[in-house]
């Protein structure tokens, strides 16, 4: 059957994107930096090996055939997401290819440059260039896949997602976020809150980190949590590595950080086995990874119940300041709304604004609506009237603070909250099926939360399309409502 | 040319080994046991598209067109063993192939679980398979490549090198060892040493580990130290991946061990960067390695003037006992000659006597003089005889102690034994070369050592066989005469 055959190439190809994975979280978290060079070269034959598996033409052929074959659901999505991958990598000319990996390394070189020195005058020819490139090739795929072209490349990241459904729910945010943040920061004026008063020395940081993932309930024999320069959630869903980094300033961003990616990684070890070598078997999406890192984050761990639980272990690692560490003083330090100029840093009220300004410039740009040198007069003005703060001459903490530009990285800023939004419906369906589920957090107990995402969300995979996939777990495709309702609830309390 | 497009290929191949050493220190440093099964899919399946690029028929049509063209000596070198790698990977029957990889992985279990009931009679069928599949491998390499059965096996790990050539050696040793053992162990009983109290805590073991490598001249930028089960060097050589297992009750072996594994790293790390990327330009056998960490372990950081310089360090690290961190003391403790059961944890001077007994088994296992289920016999009147150690019914600490015999290695342990003579060999030339290079140690100064080194061996790389490489570096063939003389200044120097 053509069908078994394309299993036994897509299987090989997951198994060299084992050995990426594997390699890449090395890079991030191991190598020294006289390795660079002899690694990427290896990458680099690693990426034309794997590239070249694909677009053999047995593939294709193989993929027509398949497609009169009797599949069941899991095999159908299976063979929707090979069509996919297969017509994705023979359908640019290699000439393009390289032109965007080539540009790609510049341009993220150029920015760390650039940005440092607040430059953007140099920097705005090479974001233009490889702006150029990535547009030529989504037009190409557009085609292709007769969609339109910023929609190619939302797909890339939330597969099915378009404009026409984003619109109206950034619609919505926009509306209603930037007249409840004052109202939220002037409330907050009112609370109290002690400062915590450091050093919080590493190795207790680190106890901490270990402790919190082993009760939510991360399976150290398929995985480990390291450091690097930037978190992330990486390996492979056996042998899942998460990595945060430590300041002995605060613990708070090192404990949250841990909190965010033991939520991906704990969708990651709940996949199916059965499917795990294959497309349809992985994580659903950006989006979707993402409603998972920030149910467990924001929805999680930084509930008020969520404090009552880990306000003892704080008191045990650093205990100095017993006010201070108080579920009281933690909730109302870990929930501070402040708008400000920097995405990353942003809490999860003004977040979607950052987002949304990203996602209206990226519009704009592939409508050819405004150029890539216009960039900073739009943005200041986007900053003003989302977030009330000035960017004015500040480039480095505005249009050039995010790399995801400069590595040619565009239609990736919605997933953040599609799966904010996602995170919020999620969780309130589970707390409508188990009411008391709070009550279990505050006793550090975690099974009910991802016994239900498992059931809910991790088994699924990549077999539903995002859409589908909340609908069957919340009786509802996405719907910003929960997000505002979880806003409502957790900042205007009073 | 068809030499440049080989020169493409085993680049190509070299990128694949890096991922494959890369990813083989992470199983052996970092990887959580759950993620086992995904990896060993990762690295067949790897192994196996490595495999297809060296046996594609081009490889062969490029060498023997290549054999035409007008190579430098190098070139020549390096299309000599491009030759070699496709002769071998082509020759066997793909079915062996695969019935030697599976009974490696089942036997090596096999061995961990009866080594540990010391049971031999369960274990020898188990044995007897995989020899008897490395037989038949061995031997139709034997007839391919014109040689005997047991030197087609010793040509794997010491290219060049054959029975002929190590007989008369190993009879030199097997001859004058067993009588200069009992003397020394006599004359070291009149010999005082205080035995060194502990806890020696990890952390300050580190940091005299990361101290030392330093002072011999590791390149951080191109290499780390890390921890795992068994010490070994791998990576790259740009990026040189060596390990180390520390233990709270003595803190000698940790530090010999980061000594000698640093020998194999700056091997690596002074390969000649033009030729990284080809089979001539890897670093040149497993004996030569092994001399490379002989030299620096047993020649230079068991020397009595690195015992002057590394005294201090020790005393500032662990300084609860100013006697017991006397170099006097320290070189009484770390050149203790004492037979015992185990290779592994022999001194310099019994060890050949441990390599000479599986020489000879192996020798006579080829010629079919003796069989598998003899081995606890054959092995009891050996280390009876070389050793005067009694090893009766103790399977375990017999013929059971390594892994090399299940994992199907056989003609490997002779590198151990020919690296040490060559060792010794090169020392006495550096030492003829700058007569006051053990002052220069006593002061921790090591760059005319590995200057020297980097000169007349690492340079040379895989361009020149075992022997000329030798002769180059030292005016001579491997001759047992300089281990010898080094054993009667260091153990009989009253």
């Amino acid at each position: 059957m053509s069908y078994q055959k394309l299993e036994a190439t897509f299987e090989k190809i997951s198994h060299l994107e084992h050995l990426r994975a594997i390699v890449g979280w090395d890079e991030a978290v191991m190598m020294p930096t006289g390795g660079a060079t002899s690694r990427g070269k290896a990458l680099s034959t690693l990426h034309s090996i794997t590239h070249e598996l694909l677009i053999d033409p047995s593939v294709g052929d193989n993929i027509s055939a398949a497609k009169q074959e009797t599949l069941n659901t899991w095999q159908t999505a299976n063979l929707k997401w090979m069509e996919k991958m297969y017509v994705n990598a023979i359908c640019l000319p290699v000439r393009l290819v390289q032109a965007i990996t080539e540009s790609r390394l510049q341009t993220e070189q150029a920015w760390r440059r650039y940005r440092a020195e607040n430059n953007w005058q140099s920097f705005a020819p090479e974001l233009d260039n490889i702006f150029q490139l990535i547009k030529e090739a989504a037009e190409i795929r557009a085609e292709k896949f007769s969609k339109n072209v910023y929609d190619v490349l939302l797909d890339d990241f939330v597969p099915g997602v378009t404009e026409a459904m984003i619109d109206p729910l950034f619609a919505i945010l926009k509306k209603e976020l930037p007249q409840r943040i004052p109202a939220i920061v002037e409330q907050q004026k009112q609370l109290s809150s002690i400062p915590l008063q450091g050093p919080f020395p590493i190795e207790q940081q680190k106890q901490l980190g270990f402790f919190l993932m082993q009760a939510l309930g991360f399976d150290f024999n398929h995985g480990r949590l390291d450091v690097s320069h930037h978190p992330f959630c990486g390996g492979v869903p056996e042998d899942v590595r998460i990595t945060t980094r430590y300041n002995e300033k605060e613990f708070i961003s090192a404990m949250m950080g841990v909190c965010h990616e033991t939520g991906h990684a704990i969708y990651e070890q709940q996949l199916p086995k059965k499917w795990l070598y294959q497309p349809v078997g992985r994580a659903h999406c950006m989006a979707c990874h993402e409603s998972q890192s920030l149910l467990v984050e924001m929805q999680v761990c930084r509930s008020r119940e969520f404090m009552e639980f880990v306000s003892p272990l704080i008191k045990r690692q650093f205990g100095n300041s017993e006010e201070g560490y108080s579920a009281n003083n933690l909730y109302a330090l870990y929930t501070k709304v402040q708008p400000s100029l920097i995405r990353v840093d942003a809490d999860e009220v003004s977040y979607p604004l950052h987002i949304i300004l990203r996602y209206e410039i990226e519009k704009s740009l592939f409508k050819n609506e405004i150029s890539i040198k216009e960039l900073p007069e739009v943005w200041r003005l986007g900053m003003l009237e989302l977030l009330n703060v000035d960017t004015t001459n500040n480039y480095r903490d505005g249009v050039l603070q995010d790399v995801h530009w400069p590595a040619g990285l565009y239609g990736y800023f919605p997933a953040y909250t599609l799966g904010s939004l996602a995170a919020s419906q999620i969780f309130a369906s589970i707390l409508t099926a188990h009411p008391t589920l709070l009550q279990e957090v505050q006793h550090g107990k975690f099974t009910t939360l991802f016994a239900w995402l498992e059931q809910h969300i991790h088994r699924h995979a990549s077999s539903l399309d995002f859409q589908q996939l909340l609908f069957h777990a919340t009786g509802s495709t996405l719907n910003p409502k929960f997000f505002l309702d979880h806003i409502q609830k957790r900042y205007n309390f009073r």
